[in-house]
């Protein structure tokens, strides 16, 4: 099962292609997305479709997990962030993939074990796990490889979960 | 030259198209999107996109206008909305459709020359001004007369401008 993680943005979208290999997560790819400022919004959100479209031809994953979205976090930035991540969704969804929603909670502990990480351990900890020769960069990658790690993690102990009760 | 007004929602989507005949708005059709909210919303954005692009194929309008998004209005369904909007800003761009975004105070101006005008009173005028026999329902549809209103009524005044400047 391939897994693509996606932590939404509207000026940069990190992305993770991960495969989960028995429960164990394996990396093929990860990097960013990224729209001009200077553009109007519709340009950058046609962008986002494209250049997300093409990654999905190119990875073919079957399942997505994104971070979900908190209104209260930085309400400024939020609406244009919102905008993008309806695209995303979109794009996802035109194609078939089944889409799983985290918050950093959830990533926190799936990743670590402790919904409490700082941020960098986070990312040492993806890095190790992904068998990674350096820290994942940017930051918006890093977190969409954490993404995809936290999904093939849960994935994995609801299947676990599912085998005990049935 | 032909305008898509549309009022922007995730449950309910305003839309209406007018002509703009020598400045004057010409009324032609008005409606809703609407999306059940049972559905994940990522089916729900592909309803929009779907329904959306089946509109502008039947009545193939040349310019839109669309309501500007206040993040401070109501937060919590400001990020669904949003998310919402991305799709229809897409759904446009991708149509080589141009658009123009008001705010309420743009549009209460440009219908009713009076922005603090009750939401009554818009609705009244945009019924006069489109020579409609019946106050336009729902709301949502309303507001999306008005957004086609106001973009005519403001593309006239720059015309105007233009003329006299030149």
């Amino acid at each position: 099962m391939r897994v693509l993680g996606i932590d939404p943005g509207l000026a940069i979208i990190g992305f993770a292609v991960a495969d989960n290999s028995g429960g164990k997560p394996v990396h093929l790819r990860h990097g960013v997305i990224r729209t001009p400022a200077g553009e109007p919004l519709e340009q950058r959100l046609m962008t986002i479709h494209d250049d997300l479209s093409e990654l999905i031809e190119t990875f073919r994953p079957q399942e997505a997990a994104i971070e979900r979205l908190y209104f209260n976090k930085n309400v400024t930035t939020g609406i244009p962030v919102a905008h993008a991540r309806g695209i995303i969704l979109f794009t996802l969804a035109k194609s078939g993939i089944p889409i799983s929603e985290y918050s950093p909670q959830d990533v926190k502990m799936a990743v670590t074990g402790y919904g409490n990480a700082e941020k960098m351990q986070i990312i040492e900890m993806t890095k190790q796990l992904l068998s990674l020769k350096a820290r994942p960069k940017p930051d918006d990658a890093a977190d969409a490889l954490a993404l995809a790690v936290c999904h093939i993690h849960t994935s994995g102990s609801l299947l676990y979960g599912g085998k005990i009760n049935g």
